[in-house]
């Protein structure tokens, strides 16, 4: 049972104090993560305005409970004493959250708080009505409170890098610039060899249509294959598919479009990926950073090797097409490597990130960072975005939007106010890469294994070098245990280098 | 948007300080809320220690909350001050939830709570291995924690009164007392008449075996009949139906036994009820005790209302039978006589509360009141329980249960450390039939509206005078208001020897 707070403060050692709040405040964030999960997938439609008020008196209490004097009292107490490495974790982790909270004014994220509520609606009135105009006073707006968030966090460093840190503590801008850059420059060649090669890949292997009973068994039978542990998790459907929850209880949420049978599988084994990650998290670890996920780097690091190297590779199409094929009629013609080269055709007309094979989509990331660091920076004025960014768009993909819908209008994330995000994809699929070759390092060869459907190795090490250490180490020291190296794109490199230059027969790849 | 408790406390209006802080208790309570529903519905099985610790964390913020020095300061303040009615309700509710809290200790709170969550498992072994012994010692030991509990908030009062305010804070314990005996008094001679009738009932109308899409489909009917709004609610199963939330999201849940879908149809209207009852209270009370419901007496007679005066009327099965006949052809040659019948039989050997009828019920209330009111006084010892149970038993009811698991431990309650609860189920009986008569007094009789699915007018009488009030007013004035009377056992005794009188053609009934 959680201590009680009166009771907690005549304790008189001050690291179980310290726990004791801040075991609290993680109890209270995933009551939160209870009602969102339950607000997307199961609320009646007309439940939103208590559970906008429930979640906003959670959010108050976790806030008040954080930036109490007596936290900052406790941490200024335990950072002069020698403590044990893993308390010296959970001291460093609390303190970076603490400060952040604390140098931010509570009106101003209220601000920022309201300002994204009605942002929302606006953004999505100004994309189904391709009119940017519309949403630009608000993105204005939205962008100059956040440079004045970062303000108050740091009024010396750069403000995206400061943004960017909210969502990647550990690995600064410069790391990520510097891997965006890399991805830049070697992928855009990658592309355009693709482009012009004359191999034609597979690519109806999963059309027809599917109802959803066909495609929730399907995707039940990934999770099966993939060793999904149901005692502690549920798969459901919401609009937009995400996964939550502890390692007591992980959930995966999927979604199914009638025409594509593919997306829903690769959706579902991404998800599967984040929750197979909480679930490797230590049960003693519970209720402090030691029990609790490193940021959305290593987040999208296990999502992404889950999805590609495990569910976009040939040993695994040889493995689950036969459980498609008993499913669905429409694919009884249909072999692996047929279905290896539908998950993974590149595009070469594609506008929409979210539906970007696994090369453009870095590009899709490269252009919204590039555009994210001069807005915050001011080099960049919100009413030339449109122009700036279907030129890049033309520039790195060759294709120019028609619509600003298509265009810079097409993802949500700025209307939650969120600059900095969108590099973590990038540099969770460069981490997948880094992580599974450091495995396959260890564990020989993984083909095999994926073709008898034996996940239980590559597992083993995930939860032994990634999972179980929860927010012990930072995430570069997190990745240089786990790989014997630094944060790097190699790896990343030599996988795509390898995969599609063998797919669309490359010469010099 | 929940106001910030600093903000909060900037603000000068007492009034609106102690709303604030109300509000935000309750939030915290309807987050706990849907915590428990989703433990009960679709958590993963193993997902049960860190559902315990966010429920304690909850639990513990809104004890510090309401028990805070602040909340007895700004009460003070404002009951020196002449308020509006509204405004006075909502002290008056908060003081009394405030001296009760502030009066018991929280280790003896927290000693209760670990008794029980222990005392669950002893009493499911001393049941399932009938083996009352087993189960004794921790009986004991939780009268003794709850004597204890009461007298810490009222050294003076019978401490059985006082753990039954927690359930029926208005109606005192004396009503109760008065109520049940003349339930009492009355019913022994009324099930003896029925006992000793020659008239035999249709009993196997309901008979076979239904699955639960069917059945699962015959409770969505049967909610659409009653005018469930779906878009604030939703229907799952879960082992012990009940219903829970807002009155911007009430949930139902109901369960499906393969030979008993009689029982699942009057449980699926039972929660119902009470979930209509939530439903109707006011949204812009939402977060006050003016949006929250009254206790349970009146919550039971909601349940109980549409459970036994809809559901179990005649007019109802002229109205209901076709759609099942529709849905299962079992019943294809039951008529809606068959059904009233069988929905309304009195068992003559039925020792287990739970699936008694509308008569035999309230004689397991009485035996149990009875027992609790003397194991609370010490006139009756936990190892005569068993003995006092099988002889009242026999006594009232006629039957001698040969086991203990079917006799007095056959009910969760005490393993909660419930006492007091029960008399709640039948006071909530008694004021359904009271309710009821005043709404006929009102409208005319209801059985044509009834007959042809028409509920509207009963449930705006329901809406006006009884749910949209919240707690406005204290029990008593609600029934005062809203049927012109007292608390009387007259209409339901008026309704059960009609009724029953009528079926089983009795004389002088």
């Amino acid at each position: 049972m959680a201590t009680d707070q009166a009771e907690s403060e005549q304790r008189s050692d001050p690291y179980e104090r310290l726990e004791d709040r801040i075991t609290r405040i993680t109890n209270v964030g995933h009551a939160a993560g209870i009602l969102r999960w339950d607000q997307e997938v199961v609320m009646p439609e007309e439940g939103t305005p208590a559970r906008a008020q429930q979640l906003s008196a959670l959010s108050s209490i976790s806030h008040e409970l954080l930036t109490a004097d007596e936290t900052g009292e406790l941490l200024e107490e335990l950072e002069s004493e020698t403590l044990p490495e893993e308390r010296q974790a959970v001291v460093r982790e609390v303190r970076r959250q603490y400060d952040r909270e604390t140098s931010v004014p509570r009106e101003l994220i209220e601000e920022i708080s309201e300002t994204t509520a009605n942002a929302h609606p606006t953004w999505k009135q100004a994309k189904e009505e391709d009119d940017f105009e519309h949403f630009a006073p608000t993105l204005e707006k939205l962008i100059e409170l956040k440079r004045e968030y970062a303000n108050h966090i740091d009024p010396d460093a750069d403000p995206y890098a400061v943004l960017f840190a909210d969502y990647e503590p550990y690995l600064d801008l410069e790391t990520a610039e510097r891997v965006l850059e890399r991805l830049r420059d070697e992928l855009v060649p990658l592309i355009d060899a693709v482009q012009n090669s004359d191999v034609d890949l597979a690519t109806d292997t999963f059309a027809g249509e599917f109802d959803d009973d066909d495609q929730e068994a399907l995707a039940r039978d990934v999770l099966d294959a993939l060793g999904y542990d149901w005692g502690r998790g549920r798969l459901d459907t919401a609009p937009h598919p995400f996964s939550s929850g502890t390692q007591f209880d992980a959930r995966v949420t999927t979604r199914f479009e009638e025409d594509d049978l593919l997306g829903s599988l690769t959706s579902t084994i991404h998800e599967f990926g984040h929750a197979n990650y909480t679930l490797g998290l230590s049960d003693e670890g519970y209720g402090t950073p030691l029990g609790d996920s490193r940021d959305l780097t290593v987040h999208e690091s296990q999502s992404r090797l889950w999805e590609n190297h495990v569910g976009r590779s040939r040993p695994f199409w040889e493995q689950f097409l036969p459980t498609v094929r008993d499913r669905v009629s429409e694919l009884e013609g249909a072999t692996p490597e047929d279905a290896y080269e539908a998950a993974n055709q590149v595009y070469d007309d594609n506008l929409i990130r979210v539906e970007a094979d696994e090369l453009t989509y870095h590009l899709h990331i490269v252009i919204r960072f590039e555009i994210e660091r001069d807005l915050l920076s001011g080099d960049l004025e919100v009413d030339d975005v449109p122009e700036v960014w279907n030129d890049k768009y033309e520039e790195y993909l060759g294709v120019r939007p028609e619509t600003d819908a298509e265009g810079c209008l097409q993802d949500i994330h700025w209307s939650h106010g969120s600059f900095g995000y969108f590099p973590t994809y990038s540099l969770g699929s460069v981490l997948a890469a880094q992580l599974y070759a450091a495995a396959e390092d260890d564990l020989g060869n993984l083909d095999d294994d994926i073709r008898a459907g034996d996940f239980d190795d590559l597992n083993g090490w995930l939860r032994e070098n990634v999972h179980r250490h929860g927010k012990r180490y930072t995430t570069p020291e997190l990745i240089e245990r786990a790989t014997g190296e630094e944060f790097t794109a190699d790896y990343f490199l030599d996988y795509v280098s390898e995969k599609y230059g063998d797919l669309y027969e490359l010469e010099g790849y």
